[in-house]
Protein backbone atom coordinates (compact mmCIF):
# COMPACT_ATOMS: atom_id res chain seq x y z
CA UNK A 1 0.00 0.00 0.00
CA UNK A 2 1.63 3.41 -1.00
CA UNK A 3 0.56 6.52 1.00
CA UNK A 4 0.61 9.94 -0.96
CA UNK A 5 2.78 12.10 0.98
CA UNK A 6 0.40 14.48 1.18
CA UNK A 7 -1.55 11.68 2.63
CA UNK A 8 1.46 11.53 5.45
CA UNK A 9 0.83 14.47 6.36
CA UNK A 10 -2.75 14.89 7.07
CA UNK A 11 -1.72 11.47 9.36
CA UNK A 12 0.08 13.82 11.15
CA UNK A 13 -1.81 16.44 11.37
CA UNK A 14 -4.41 13.90 12.59
CA UNK A 15 -2.65 12.79 15.16
CA UNK A 16 -1.70 15.98 16.40
CA UNK A 17 -5.11 16.88 17.04
CA UNK A 18 -5.89 13.35 18.71
CA UNK A 19 -3.40 13.92 20.93
CA UNK A 20 -4.41 17.27 21.99
CA UNK A 21 -7.85 15.82 22.49
CA UNK A 22 -6.71 12.48 24.64
CA UNK A 23 -4.36 15.65 26.86
CA UNK A 24 -7.99 16.61 27.57
CA UNK A 25 -9.44 13.58 28.36
CA UNK A 26 -11.81 13.39 25.42
CA UNK A 27 -12.01 9.56 24.36
CA UNK A 28 -14.25 9.57 21.38
CA UNK A 29 -14.83 11.87 18.57
CA UNK A 30 -16.83 12.34 15.23
CA UNK A 31 -14.87 13.01 12.18
CA UNK A 32 -17.58 15.95 11.96
CA UNK A 33 -16.37 16.76 15.31
CA UNK A 34 -12.69 16.48 14.19
CA UNK A 35 -12.74 18.31 11.50
CA UNK A 36 -15.01 21.73 13.10
CA UNK A 37 -12.27 21.81 15.76
CA UNK A 38 -8.61 21.86 13.94
CA UNK A 39 -10.07 23.86 10.85
CA UNK A 40 -9.78 20.37 8.97
CA UNK A 41 -12.22 18.76 6.28
CA UNK A 42 -14.56 15.88 7.67
CA UNK A 43 -14.78 14.49 3.99
CA UNK A 44 -10.42 14.42 3.74
CA UNK A 45 -10.91 12.81 7.29
CA UNK A 46 -12.95 9.85 6.76
CA UNK A 47 -11.57 9.16 3.29
CA UNK A 48 -7.81 9.07 4.53
CA UNK A 49 -8.71 7.57 7.64
CA UNK A 50 -10.73 4.61 5.50
CA UNK A 51 -7.86 3.44 3.73
CA UNK A 52 -6.71 1.93 7.05
CA UNK A 53 -9.46 0.25 7.79
CA UNK A 54 -12.93 0.67 9.74
CA UNK A 55 -11.65 2.96 13.02
CA UNK A 56 -14.48 4.82 12.95
CA UNK A 57 -18.69 3.36 13.98
CA UNK A 58 -21.00 5.33 12.05
CA UNK A 59 -22.96 7.73 14.26
CA UNK A 60 -20.54 6.87 17.19
CA UNK A 61 -16.56 8.48 16.02
CA UNK A 62 -13.32 7.37 16.22
CA UNK A 63 -12.27 5.62 19.69
CA UNK A 64 -9.63 7.99 20.21
CA UNK A 65 -7.03 5.40 21.91
CA UNK A 66 -7.63 3.24 19.23
CA UNK A 67 -6.93 5.44 16.31
CA UNK A 68 -3.77 7.24 18.06
CA UNK A 69 -1.86 3.53 18.32
CA UNK A 70 -2.59 3.11 14.89
CA UNK A 71 -1.61 6.46 13.26
CA UNK A 72 1.83 6.17 16.00
CA UNK A 73 2.59 2.78 14.50
CA UNK A 74 1.99 3.24 11.05
CA UNK A 75 4.08 6.50 11.21
CA UNK A 76 7.11 4.59 12.04
CA UNK A 77 6.38 6.74 15.77
CA UNK A 78 6.65 3.69 18.14
CA UNK A 79 10.36 3.95 17.90
CA UNK A 80 13.27 6.79 18.26
CA UNK A 81 15.12 7.86 14.53
CA UNK A 82 18.46 9.02 15.33
CA UNK A 83 19.61 12.37 13.00
CA UNK A 84 22.43 13.31 12.55
CA UNK A 85 22.64 17.39 11.47
CA UNK A 86 25.45 18.16 8.64
CA UNK A 87 26.15 21.53 8.49
CA UNK A 88 26.38 23.26 12.43
CA UNK A 89 25.62 26.31 11.04
CA UNK A 90 23.22 29.08 12.46
CA UNK A 91 20.38 26.80 11.32
CA UNK A 92 22.33 23.43 12.21
CA UNK A 93 22.74 24.86 15.80
CA UNK A 94 19.47 26.11 16.24
CA UNK A 95 17.58 22.84 14.75
CA UNK A 96 19.71 20.67 17.77
CA UNK A 97 18.46 23.07 19.78
CA UNK A 98 15.11 23.04 18.97
CA UNK A 99 12.22 21.43 21.21
CA UNK A 100 10.08 21.13 18.26
CA UNK A 101 12.74 19.54 16.41
CA UNK A 102 14.82 17.67 18.86
CA UNK A 103 12.44 15.65 20.55
CA UNK A 104 10.27 12.77 21.15
CA UNK A 105 11.20 10.13 18.57
CA UNK A 106 13.50 12.15 16.84
CA UNK A 107 16.90 12.99 18.41
CA UNK A 108 20.03 14.29 17.13
CA UNK A 109 22.60 12.08 17.99
CA UNK A 110 25.97 13.48 16.12
CA UNK A 111 26.64 16.49 14.26
CA UNK A 112 29.18 17.01 11.07
CA UNK A 113 30.83 20.04 9.86
CA UNK A 114 33.82 20.58 7.82
CA UNK A 115 35.25 23.61 10.49
CA UNK A 116 38.28 22.73 12.30
CA UNK A 117 36.64 25.45 14.79
CA UNK A 118 33.71 23.26 15.46
CA UNK A 119 35.14 19.75 15.11
CA UNK A 120 35.65 17.82 18.28
CA UNK A 121 33.12 20.48 20.02
CA UNK A 122 29.97 20.05 22.27
CA UNK A 123 27.37 22.28 20.94
CA UNK A 124 24.09 22.11 22.75
CA UNK A 125 24.62 18.53 23.87
CA UNK A 126 25.62 17.41 20.66
CA UNK A 127 29.26 16.68 19.24
CA UNK A 128 30.36 17.48 16.50
CA UNK A 129 32.85 15.30 13.85
CA UNK A 130 34.97 15.88 10.79
CA UNK A 131 32.89 15.39 8.32
CA UNK A 132 34.69 13.70 5.96
CA UNK A 133 34.04 10.84 8.44
CA UNK A 134 30.74 10.42 7.65
CA UNK A 135 30.57 6.88 7.16
CA UNK A 136 31.97 6.05 10.62
CA UNK A 137 29.62 8.14 12.19
CA UNK A 138 26.79 6.79 10.65
CA UNK A 139 27.60 3.07 11.76
CA UNK A 140 28.22 4.15 15.10
CA UNK A 141 25.10 6.28 16.10
CA UNK A 142 22.81 4.37 13.55
CA UNK A 143 21.77 7.58 12.59
CA UNK A 144 18.38 6.73 9.86
CA UNK A 145 17.60 10.47 8.93
CA UNK A 146 20.49 13.11 7.78
CA UNK A 147 19.74 16.66 8.22
CA UNK A 148 21.52 18.79 5.39
CA UNK A 149 22.27 22.25 6.66
CA UNK A 150 25.05 23.39 4.42
CA UNK A 151 25.68 25.70 2.13
CA UNK A 152 23.91 25.05 -1.73
CA UNK A 153 27.44 23.92 -3.39
CA UNK A 154 28.69 21.84 -0.18
CA UNK A 155 24.83 20.15 -0.72
CA UNK A 156 25.34 17.43 -3.28
CA UNK A 157 28.88 15.89 -1.96
CA UNK A 158 27.15 15.95 1.32
CA UNK A 159 24.20 14.16 -0.13
CA UNK A 160 26.36 11.80 -1.82
CA UNK A 161 28.29 10.61 1.24
CA UNK A 162 24.70 10.71 3.22
CA UNK A 163 24.08 7.94 0.81
CA UNK A 164 27.11 6.15 0.90
CA UNK A 165 27.08 5.72 4.43
CA UNK A 166 23.46 4.31 4.33
CA UNK A 167 21.79 6.72 5.70
CA UNK A 168 18.13 5.81 4.13
CA UNK A 169 16.07 9.62 4.45
CA UNK A 170 17.09 12.70 3.97
CA UNK A 171 15.70 16.02 5.24
CA UNK A 172 17.45 18.84 2.70
CA UNK A 173 17.55 22.93 3.54
CA UNK A 174 20.16 23.19 0.91
CA UNK A 175 18.62 25.77 -1.88
CA UNK A 176 19.57 23.41 -4.35
CA UNK A 177 18.04 20.98 -6.91
CA UNK A 178 19.80 17.58 -6.04
CA UNK A 179 21.00 14.25 -8.01
CA UNK A 180 18.51 12.05 -5.67
CA UNK A 181 19.29 8.50 -4.93
CA UNK A 182 15.63 6.41 -5.58
CA UNK A 183 16.50 4.26 -2.98
CA UNK A 184 16.76 7.26 -0.34
CA UNK A 185 13.77 9.39 0.92
CA UNK A 186 14.29 12.99 0.75
CA UNK A 187 12.08 15.56 1.35
CA UNK A 188 13.68 19.15 0.92
CA UNK A 189 12.39 22.20 2.91
CA UNK A 190 13.22 25.74 0.58
CA UNK A 191 12.51 28.60 3.21
CA UNK A 192 13.65 30.65 -0.15
CA UNK A 193 11.12 29.23 -2.38
CA UNK A 194 8.33 29.73 0.14
CA UNK A 195 9.34 33.28 0.81
CA UNK A 196 8.90 33.38 -3.24
CA UNK A 197 5.53 31.84 -2.79
CA UNK A 198 4.55 34.45 -0.81
CA UNK A 199 6.02 37.36 -2.85
CA UNK A 200 4.14 36.24 -5.59
CA UNK A 201 0.58 36.25 -3.89
CA UNK A 202 1.32 40.11 -2.27
CA UNK A 203 2.57 40.84 -5.48
CA UNK A 204 -0.79 39.32 -7.86
CA UNK B 1 -4.96 34.23 -13.59
CA UNK B 2 -4.90 32.32 -10.12
CA UNK B 3 -1.74 30.04 -10.13
CA UNK B 4 -1.35 27.20 -7.75
CA UNK B 5 1.07 27.48 -5.26
CA UNK B 6 2.82 24.15 -6.44
CA UNK B 7 3.12 26.04 -9.80
CA UNK B 8 4.70 29.13 -8.18
CA UNK B 9 7.12 26.86 -6.58
CA UNK B 10 8.06 25.41 -10.01
CA UNK B 11 8.99 28.79 -11.40
CA UNK B 12 10.94 29.80 -8.34
CA UNK B 13 12.86 26.88 -9.35
CA UNK B 14 13.09 27.44 -13.04
CA UNK B 15 13.95 31.17 -12.37
CA UNK B 16 17.37 29.72 -10.06
CA UNK B 17 18.01 27.38 -12.61
CA UNK B 18 18.10 30.01 -15.13
CA UNK B 19 19.55 32.56 -12.96
CA UNK B 20 22.70 29.71 -12.58
CA UNK B 21 22.79 29.77 -16.55
CA UNK B 22 22.69 33.21 -16.86
CA UNK B 23 26.08 33.13 -14.44
CA UNK B 24 27.98 30.64 -16.98
CA UNK B 25 27.37 32.90 -19.63
CA UNK B 26 24.32 30.35 -21.47
CA UNK B 27 21.88 32.98 -23.26
CA UNK B 28 19.39 30.71 -24.76
CA UNK B 29 18.24 26.88 -23.22
CA UNK B 30 15.33 24.19 -24.31
CA UNK B 31 12.79 23.16 -22.02
CA UNK B 32 14.46 19.95 -23.03
CA UNK B 33 18.13 20.97 -21.86
CA UNK B 34 16.96 22.39 -18.87
CA UNK B 35 15.03 19.40 -17.56
CA UNK B 36 18.46 17.38 -17.99
CA UNK B 37 20.45 19.95 -16.37
CA UNK B 38 19.07 20.48 -12.90
CA UNK B 39 16.69 16.90 -12.97
CA UNK B 40 13.65 18.34 -14.40
CA UNK B 41 10.70 17.39 -16.55
CA UNK B 42 10.55 19.02 -19.82
CA UNK B 43 7.13 18.61 -20.84
CA UNK B 44 5.89 20.25 -16.98
CA UNK B 45 8.60 23.03 -17.48
CA UNK B 46 7.06 24.09 -21.34
CA UNK B 47 3.28 23.73 -19.93
CA UNK B 48 4.31 25.98 -16.73
CA UNK B 49 5.57 28.33 -18.68
CA UNK B 50 3.03 28.56 -21.54
CA UNK B 51 0.26 29.72 -18.95
CA UNK B 52 2.66 33.22 -19.09
CA UNK B 53 2.68 33.60 -23.28
CA UNK B 54 4.94 32.32 -25.66
CA UNK B 55 8.68 32.49 -24.43
CA UNK B 56 9.89 29.74 -26.35
CA UNK B 57 10.61 29.35 -30.08
CA UNK B 58 10.06 25.33 -31.07
CA UNK B 59 13.87 24.37 -31.80
CA UNK B 60 15.45 27.22 -30.44
CA UNK B 61 14.74 27.55 -26.81
CA UNK B 62 14.04 30.13 -24.41
CA UNK B 63 15.94 33.20 -24.43
CA UNK B 64 17.42 33.45 -20.71
CA UNK B 65 17.38 37.35 -20.14
CA UNK B 66 14.01 37.40 -21.08
CA UNK B 67 12.14 34.71 -19.33
CA UNK B 68 14.37 36.03 -15.96
CA UNK B 69 12.95 39.19 -16.42
CA UNK B 70 9.56 37.89 -16.69
CA UNK B 71 9.12 35.46 -13.75
CA UNK B 72 11.26 37.67 -11.92
CA UNK B 73 8.56 40.39 -12.26
CA UNK B 74 5.97 37.53 -11.56
CA UNK B 75 7.14 36.23 -8.71
CA UNK B 76 7.28 39.84 -6.94
CA UNK B 77 10.92 39.53 -7.09
CA UNK B 78 11.80 43.21 -9.08
CA UNK B 79 11.20 44.58 -4.94
CA UNK B 80 12.28 44.21 -1.33
CA UNK B 81 9.94 42.39 0.91
CA UNK B 82 10.34 43.60 4.47
CA UNK B 83 9.85 41.02 7.13
CA UNK B 84 9.64 40.77 10.75
CA UNK B 85 10.17 37.93 12.63
CA UNK B 86 7.92 37.08 15.95
CA UNK B 87 9.58 34.90 18.67
CA UNK B 88 13.48 35.62 18.75
CA UNK B 89 14.75 32.11 20.21
CA UNK B 90 17.05 29.57 18.31
CA UNK B 91 14.97 29.30 15.20
CA UNK B 92 13.78 33.28 14.74
CA UNK B 93 17.86 34.20 15.45
CA UNK B 94 19.13 31.66 13.43
CA UNK B 95 16.71 32.82 10.18
CA UNK B 96 17.67 36.55 10.95
CA UNK B 97 21.53 35.55 10.72
CA UNK B 98 21.14 32.87 7.79
CA UNK B 99 21.78 34.80 4.39
CA UNK B 100 20.00 32.44 2.55
CA UNK B 101 17.14 33.79 4.66
CA UNK B 102 17.67 37.57 5.63
CA UNK B 103 18.83 38.50 1.93
CA UNK B 104 18.18 39.56 -1.64
CA UNK B 105 14.65 40.49 -1.59
CA UNK B 106 13.47 39.35 1.48
CA UNK B 107 15.24 41.58 4.34
CA UNK B 108 14.37 41.30 8.05
CA UNK B 109 13.90 44.70 9.64
CA UNK B 110 12.45 43.74 13.03
CA UNK B 111 12.07 41.13 15.66
CA UNK B 112 9.35 40.59 18.07
CA UNK B 113 9.68 38.94 21.44
CA UNK B 114 8.00 39.10 24.99
CA UNK B 115 11.09 38.17 26.70
CA UNK B 116 11.92 41.41 28.79
CA UNK B 117 15.74 39.87 28.61
CA UNK B 118 15.67 40.17 24.49
CA UNK B 119 13.67 43.54 24.43
CA UNK B 120 15.68 46.18 23.22
CA UNK B 121 18.59 44.73 22.04
CA UNK B 122 19.78 43.99 18.71
CA UNK B 123 20.83 40.47 17.38
CA UNK B 124 22.31 39.92 14.02
CA UNK B 125 21.68 43.46 13.39
CA UNK B 126 17.88 42.74 13.86
CA UNK B 127 16.34 45.22 17.04
CA UNK B 128 14.16 43.05 19.09
CA UNK B 129 11.00 44.96 19.71
CA UNK B 130 8.23 44.23 22.60
CA UNK B 131 5.51 41.76 20.99
CA UNK B 132 2.65 43.95 22.60
CA UNK B 133 3.76 46.60 20.15
CA UNK B 134 3.29 44.64 16.72
CA UNK B 135 1.16 46.85 15.28
CA UNK B 136 3.39 50.15 15.80
CA UNK B 137 6.38 48.05 14.24
CA UNK B 138 4.51 46.67 11.41
CA UNK B 139 3.45 50.08 10.74
CA UNK B 140 7.16 51.53 11.27
CA UNK B 141 9.10 49.21 9.23
CA UNK B 142 6.06 48.78 6.16
CA UNK B 143 6.65 44.97 6.92
CA UNK B 144 4.78 42.67 4.80
CA UNK B 145 5.91 39.00 5.95
CA UNK B 146 5.27 38.08 9.64
CA UNK B 147 7.97 35.26 10.26
CA UNK B 148 5.89 33.17 13.20
CA UNK B 149 8.88 30.92 15.53
CA UNK B 150 6.66 31.24 18.16
CA UNK B 151 6.03 28.14 20.26
CA UNK B 152 2.37 26.34 19.61
CA UNK B 153 0.53 27.26 22.08
CA UNK B 154 1.35 31.45 21.31
CA UNK B 155 0.53 30.83 17.74
CA UNK B 156 -3.33 32.13 17.27
CA UNK B 157 -2.29 34.81 19.65
CA UNK B 158 0.42 36.16 17.25
CA UNK B 159 -0.91 35.36 14.08
CA UNK B 160 -3.93 37.57 14.96
CA UNK B 161 -2.14 40.20 16.18
CA UNK B 162 -0.08 40.20 12.80
CA UNK B 163 -3.59 40.16 11.26
CA UNK B 164 -4.98 43.18 13.09
CA UNK B 165 -1.73 44.88 12.51
CA UNK B 166 -2.13 45.12 8.89
CA UNK B 167 0.33 41.77 7.75
CA UNK B 168 -0.67 40.31 4.30
CA UNK B 169 1.74 37.23 4.39
CA UNK B 170 2.68 34.89 6.98
CA UNK B 171 5.22 32.14 6.94
CA UNK B 172 4.37 29.91 10.07
CA UNK B 173 6.88 27.37 11.87
CA UNK B 174 4.68 26.63 14.74
CA UNK B 175 3.63 23.37 14.93
CA UNK B 176 -0.31 24.06 14.89
CA UNK B 177 -3.72 24.54 13.33
CA UNK B 178 -3.86 28.08 13.10
CA UNK B 179 -7.40 29.41 12.38
CA UNK B 180 -6.78 31.51 9.60
CA UNK B 181 -7.78 35.00 7.95
CA UNK B 182 -8.58 34.34 4.30
CA UNK B 183 -7.08 37.48 3.29
CA UNK B 184 -3.95 36.76 4.20
CA UNK B 185 -1.99 34.44 2.79
CA UNK B 186 -0.31 32.14 5.05
CA UNK B 187 2.25 29.23 4.11
CA UNK B 188 3.03 26.76 6.63
CA UNK B 189 6.66 25.26 7.70
CA UNK B 190 6.10 22.28 9.83
CA UNK B 191 9.26 20.49 10.39
CA UNK B 192 8.03 17.60 13.02
CA UNK B 193 5.16 16.97 10.01
CA UNK B 194 8.22 16.56 7.41
CA UNK B 195 10.41 14.73 9.64
CA UNK B 196 6.61 11.92 10.40
CA UNK B 197 6.95 11.66 6.94
CA UNK B 198 10.31 10.68 6.59
CA UNK B 199 9.49 7.88 9.85
CA UNK B 200 6.68 6.71 7.74
CA UNK B 201 8.65 5.79 4.57
CA UNK B 202 11.35 4.56 7.00
CA UNK B 203 9.25 2.11 8.27
CA UNK B 204 6.45 1.21 5.47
Amino acid sequence: MEISPLTVNRLSLYLRCLHSLEGEGVGRISSLELAQQFHLSAAQIRKDLAQFGEFGIRGVGYEIPNLIERLTSLLGLDRIHPMIIIGFGNLGRALAASIGFNSGNFRVVAGLDNDPAKIGRRVGGVLVHDASETAAVVAATEAEIGVLTVPAEAAQANYDRLVAAGIRSILNFAPTRLSLNAAVRTKDVDLRIDLEELSYFLSS
